[in-house]
């Protein structure tokens, strides 16, 4: 099991995760063609107006650490940048259960 | 969109992760066959060796709720407990992305 996983929280500055939300969903569209990508669900928190919490499933390091060399994922970041007040991964190891397709 | 999501967060009596992503991964299997339940990854934290983290979705909130009436889930419940020192759902509500199926 090499698969490598994490729950991205990004924090947007006051009244501005709907734009965020919007950025992270054309972002999660370029991935659609990238088979190493399993899982890029982008979630709002509920408890937190300004929260994303982003659940992303790849199917080894490798394929994350070469999905940020992707120009359409690097174009997404840079207009992403002025909404984002913090980010803050959670770093899990995922072990098994239902969906993770091994 | 209906679906609904949570990252289960569950901390383990120190030394009693292992025993515990055991059984959480018998209650995986015990959701194979349930429709409405979409992911329930089990993942270990990167950085707490305590600490669980469960990647949920299920089709809508009234899956998961009848999730917990199941009486092979509630047996597996029960077995857990012993070993758990908290409990700590971060509530998120999917918008979209790469593995939702919508």
């Amino acid at each position: 099991m090499n698969k490598f996983a994490m729950f991205g929280k990004l924090t947007a500055h006051s009244g501005k995760r709907e734009e965020l939300v919007s950025l992270m969903l054309e972002a999660s569209r370029s991935l659609n063609d990238m088979e190493g990508c399993e899982l890029y669900i982008i979630n709002e928190s509920v408890d937190d107006p300004d929260v994303i919490w982003v659940t992303e499933l790849w199917h080894d390091a490798q394929a994350h650490a070469d999905s940020l060399k992707n120009e359409q994922v690097l174009s997404v970041i840079q207009q992403a940048k002025p909404l984002i007040a913090g980010v803050e991964p959670i770093r899990i190891r995922p072990v098994g259960g239902k969906g993770l397709g091994v």
